[in-house]
């Protein structure tokens, strides 16, 4: 494309003239990338490249592709190469249902990862050399900086790393998008009030490594959230319940800062927080949803920083319409500065995660269905759970219609160990496993959380584990640890007779 | 005891002319103590107190107590509170087999702990309200800020939270120890280099709580290092192997820093790095043994971060000669300090810590023989593994004179997930697992660190579960996950036929 024939909406979005000559078509930025290269890419969740990933998947004509991405949705994106089978390794967080389904099916090797090292681990060339960085932004500004679009993730890292990096300028994200980001910070830096801005809002980068530019305009449009049962507000309920106690008995400040998860529990945390009357908590996350923009609206959080924005269209266009007001509140930082064990352990955090089941002695599995089958990752689950003041993970007590105990007696898979779980909480109720003992958590976790057609089966197993191997230190009868699991597989249930 | 009966040695140690007012017998000290209370002590390994809790053992007036300590080894202390049975709790490291043994007899409630967070849960009050702070020190200055002796621990934290302060002054350790503790540190600080100090040699103390003050002369002479066999020297030159190829490869720097726990393989490894001509090596760990000492007098170690010198007799001697030579490369500091993440992070440590057995995917267990008995706790392990550059972990591959493989399918628990584990390292080899997903670190495990006698097996069980659930993420036969072990249980051996 040459740069006369380039309108001026795209010149009002590359304000350093000499990238002008580079502009060029998705296949043309998309044949740069050869096989067996590793690429790395912009976007957690939202803000991801969509032009060049899927002119790779229509090519077909570079294979064996290491994939790095902080958080991977998009069907043009993880789905679209995943699909082609143009990929030989995927490092980051997977949740793109049909890529899930090909790591499942061994079509590609999936490595799951704390995101909080994510950016030290493609830093010390755990992934190799870094061939490309491909980042989607809004804005490339007089020096060749870059403005993202609404995430921060790995950005500015892999723009450091990448011998050469492809941008994608999308149109549909405005250029007043400036000013969210923050950029530039040292790692280890303490950010003491979540909206604090240390760094710079854009990018620096070696404009003599940008190899291609893209023009796109196609919308973030992934995301949905389900329906919110009540089940969902029963655990809401009981987390809220908690920390009404935390802060009537001095060990949390009216105004802490939490760490909230994805999905409907996290929002519904937030909806309980707010019909309590809370005000002016601080927020300190991965992923910030439709859910807590409401909240920071409606002054229940004052003040959030975040990596993302991982929120549905419709708040695409509440942000965009509400630019000023959400910048002065929130802001993107880089995925080692919000999973960062410095920050965490300095904002004494309130950390909620979701598990896909605990154990009666407080272990989580986050990530394994039935212990093999990958679900989405842990991502930065354990990042909070390791390093926040009161660690929260939550679950309904069952799932399947009542077929799968979330409650088991051994996990076949360990995401947060019992060392890094402090309470758990289902539509029953919460077990407050701290300075307890496994035995005692035991009891805790069986009584308040299990539902109740599984808690004789679990008082049973572990009342056989006490009588097999003595009240030691973590009774089990390992003939029959992994039975519940191994009953599911074979009969679709595990309903003890 | 009168002030005027006090000996011109004690006056020397005792500066603050008043406290000598509180000088009393072991007995009187203990008799403060009340049942049900909760004391936390100094020490770790060395440096605990010994009068007051051998007092507290013999006469038993107070039971149900509630005993705090980093990492409690002493006969004269956990040993004889526990075997007195006047315990209701132990927080902290376990490494007292008596004391182990009445856990996994159920006679009192332990619970197991990342070290690095003891401080913090102390301090958030998870232990509950702390009556007393028993510490071991060499000497009270004038205004009352307190010495300890070759330990740094949670002494300062203690002293900070409890209502009252218990001291034992031991004078079999010279008051010249002044000078080697770094206290007073924010906890966020970072240190560049091992043995800079950024804070003060002694920790200050609100003098009015101090409620009695003990005369000692009882030494630490607990620690004997086991004889080397000679396995452990092969697995040492794996560790120096992966480390001799990282510097090449230009991953890590020729004077790297490292964490290295305790037991003979450390001590090996030191001896592997003296013997390949390693010099200025850089030390950040949680415990420092005598082959550490030898080494900094060596040069291979120029200097070096440890919460406690955690030596035999003969080299306590060796410390007191050479006081000053010591002091200028090694530093004594807080348990949050040296276990603390920012620190970990930022030193870029390579941590080297011991497994009790490690799975065909990575993950470790640190802590429980068998899935159900304690050894001793997992310590600062996974502060370590889970904050490191490279995460390594050794561990022969068998054990009971190969009846046992520690490489096995599944471990029956988890203390460092396979999300922090870089390198797995036997007699026979190391398995690098950074980049790799399951599926491959299994075969890069099972092939490098297995015993020649298991790896038939351990493949066997791979393609069993392959067959049976798929390539997907994870591999398992859930019905024979733990059949290993618990054919072990059920035989006395895991040979499989």
């Amino acid at each position: 494309m040459l740069t006369e024939k380039i309108s001026a909406s795209v010149k009002e979005r590359i304000l350093l003239p000499e990238l002008l000559d580079i502009v060029m078509s998705a296949e043309e930025a998309a044949s740069m990338i050869k096989s067996g290269m590793t690429i790395c890419t912009s976007g957690f969740g939202t803000g991801y490249p969509k032009a060049i990933p899927t002119a790779l998947a229509e090519s077909k004509h570079a294979k064996n592709l290491t994939l790095v991405n902080g958080a991977a949705r998009g069907e043009s994106h993880l789905g679209a190469m995943s699909h082609a089978g143009i990929l030989k390794n995927f490092f980051g967080f997977l949740y793109n249902e049909g890529a899930r389904n090909e790591v499942n099916a061994g079509s590609f090797e999936f490595s799951d990862l704390h995101l909080g090292q994510l950016i030290s681990k493609i830093k010390n060339g755990v992934y190799g050399k870094v061939e490309y960085a491909i980042i989607e932004c809004c804005k490339i500004k007089e020096d060749g900086s870059i403005v993202p679009t609404l995430s921060a993730g790995t950005a500015e890292a892999i723009a450091e790393v990448a011998e050469k990096i492809l941008l994608e300028v999308n149109l549909s994200i405005p250029a007043e998008v400036e000013g969210f980001h923050d950029f530039g910070i040292d790692p280890f830096a303490i950010i003491k009030s979540p909206a604090d801005r240390l760094g710079v809002p854009y990018i620096k980068v070696d404009t003599s490594k940008i190899a291609g530019i893209v023009i796109t305009d196609i919308p973030d449009t992934d995301l949905f959230y389900p329906e919110i049962a009540p089940i969902y507000n029963q655990i809401a309920e009981q987390v809220v319940s908690l920390l009404d106690k935390e802060i009537s008995e001095g060990r949390l400040p009216e105004q802490f800062t939490f760490q909230s998860g994805m999905g409907v529990v996290a929002n519904c945390v937030m909806l309980g927080l707010m019909n309590k009357g809370y005000k002016g908590l601080k927020m300190y996350t991965e992923v910030l949803s439709d859910q807590a923009l409401y909240a920071i609206k409606e002054g229940i959080i004052s003040e959030a920083t975040t990596t993302t924005l991982d929120i549905t269209p419709l708040f695409f266009d509440d942000v965009f319409d509400n630019l000023e007001f959400y910048k002065k509140r929130l802001v993107l930082r880089p995925l080692n500065i919000t999973n960062g064990a410095t920050q965490i352990i300095s904002n004494e955090l309130v950390s909620m995660n979701t598990a896909w089941e605990v154990d009666i002695y407080g272990n989580v599995n986050s990530s394994h269905a039935m212990g093999t089958q990958m679900i989405n990752g842990l991502g930065g689950s354990n990042d909070y759970s390791r390093n926040s003041k009161i660690s929260i993970f939550t679950t309904p007590s069952t799932a399947k219609r009542g077929l799968i105990s979330c409650i088991v007696p051994m996990v076949p898979h360990v995401d947060s160990t019992e060392h890094d779980v402090d309470v758990i909480a289902t539509e029953w109720g919460y077990a407050d496993l701290r300075g307890k003992s496994p035995k005692e958590r035991a009891m805790t976790i069986i009584d308040n959380c299990a539902h109740p057609d599984y808690r004789a089966a679990l008082h049973e197993y572990f009342d056989n584990a006490v009588s097999l191997c003595g009240p030691c230190q973590t009774p089990h009868d390992l003939s029959k640890a992994l039975s519940w699991h191994q009953k599911f597989l074979e009969t679709g249930s595990m309903k003890q007779d």
